[in-house]
């Protein structure tokens, strides 16, 4: 059966069926708008646009993993901000001939990348399209905590991160190159784990600044040197490139976003939390160095080129 | 020069540049995640997604116009809670040879109707897509209200509407129709004016339910009659029928969306707000009747045919 032929509010009826609802939504699907809880009296918001054929494609990833990765990466933005994820939004656009399964599995992967952090699917809106589209936002709580923004680094600050770098990237670079995969690799790319504990442990260890590499870390890392009016530098020693990660292994960990690794920096008297690696220190200046140089151009500007 | 010239960051950064930044908006666009203030420890939130052919057509409507719509139709589901919007985030898709002031025009849109209600844009992302696509989101306030829903009318209550119906409808068929245009219906389908103090007033003067007219009148109070378990029961004489509305202009009333007025249910005894008139009661039973009769099949779904 297609969504065509069940329709938008049959589409959305057997959806919410298999959504739960988790403590912080006071009010989930079905009316004007939902409600979620936020105690802090602040809500942290972030939305991202997934389209087919850039940030997904349908012959490489299965929806339920389209899914995963759709809500990971903006329950990563939230946390990222140092603040616990209460609840997603989700806008799917899809061809009317897109089977109804597809879609639910899609839904089931939202839930369970969002039970990973006790939030869930309190609203949404379907809609046909001539692509599949997806519009994902998080909401989340900072329980009284200031935000982690990018402009709190110091000079002096250690700057440290959570998490796995390049193997997203390698495994997108193996699906391009269509010859043998490293499942490890096209799993990561398929479905970040974002280790979602990061925020917290940042929080509570006095970070000055935090956010989750998704365009690379050199590109990522210069925003919280633009944002804070410092330079960043990189020890590359401290970066250790996995050889599974390929001949362009350095370049992935580098430049590669997609894995949802948190990087941060830390007053450099903090003993930094168990997981994160200290990788380089911020001082006075502007930019990313590697090492004492500048490392090329990398990571991700979403219109590379001009034929669009 | 386009959007493909500019890139994301450039392009993020010039449209931030024409925004403003409301008291709601505790951080604004930049970072992980925007800050929105929630003073009520509660946060309402809808979302859409517009796609270019659809919601949308480039020939139809500038994009000054596309962006005050698509604003007014998530603002207006917020204000159906009886809430008091406070932010928009933006998904923006676009083809790379868009031009930049094109998205400039939209943002400028989005941002003159978020000024009506004291809300403003808090964050955002920009993709490169093969059509226009637009992903809004908007949060509100409920200011220590009980959230407005569609499952609170009951039998003996009154049935209200605030704001014209049909206007869009007959603008839309007008110019589906291809001849002679009437400016101030092609107007109203283009850009929507939702009485947005309709929430507030509804509120403060004891309404059981409420919602916007977005799919059509029938349709949508026949989600209240859903959700509350009730009849409603439509009279059809108080629901004027303006000349310019044309031949189909009962039909336009009864059926059009996108006019976003305002309908709601209210306890027998109370004196209607200012601008609001009672349209029909709630009964016992299921469903909507006009004149005692079931109004045909009307309003929009989204899956409407199965060749998409």
């Amino acid at each position: 059966m297609t969504i065509g032929d069940l329709g938008e509010f049959g589409l959305i009826a057997g959806i919410t069926q298999r959504l739960t609802s988790g403590p912080s939504v006071a009010l989930g699907p079905g009316d004007d708008a939902a409600v979620v809880n936020a105690p802090d009296g602040r809500v942290v918001a972030t939305t991202d646009l997934l389209v087919e054929g850039r940030h997904f494609r349908l012959d490489w990833s299965g929806p339920y993993d389209i899914g995963r990765k759709a809500a990971a990466q903006n329950l990563a933005d939230v946390v990222a901000m140092g603040a616990r994820p209460t609840a997603l939004l989700v806008g799917f656009g899809a061809p009317a001939h897109t089977a109804v399964e597809w879609a639910q599995t899609l839904a089931d992967g939202l839930r369970d990348e969002c039970d990973l952090v006790g939030a869930s699917v309190a609203g949404g809106d379907v809609v046909r399209a001539g692509s599949v589209v997806l519009a994902i936002t998080a909401l989340g709580d900072l329980g009284g905590r200031r935000p982690l923004t990018r402009s709190g680094a110091r000079p002096g600050d250690v700057v440290a991160v959570r998490g796995r770098l390049g193997y997203a990237a390698a495994g997108l670079a193996q699906l391009l190159a269509g010859g043998a995969c490293d499942p490890e690799l096209v799993d990561a790319h398929r479905r970040p784990r974002p280790p979602y504990e990061a925020g917290t442990e940042a929080a509570e260890h006095g970070a000055t600044a935090l956010l989750d590499v998704s365009d690379g870390l050199v590109q990522d890392l210069g925003h919280i040197a633009a944002a804070s009016g410092v330079r960043i530098e990189l020890d590359g020693a401290a970066l250790p490139v996995p050889a599974r990660l390929g001949p362009d292994g350095r370049h992935h960990v580098l430049t590669g976003g997609e894995d949802h690794a948190f990087a941060g920096t830390f007053p450099q008297a903090t003993r930094l939390p168990d997981g994160w690696r200290a990788i380089g220190r911020v001082a006075e200046g502007t930019g990313v160095l590697v090492d004492g140089a500048e490392y090329g151009r990398g990571g991700w500007d979403h219109f590379p080129d001009k034929n669009g």
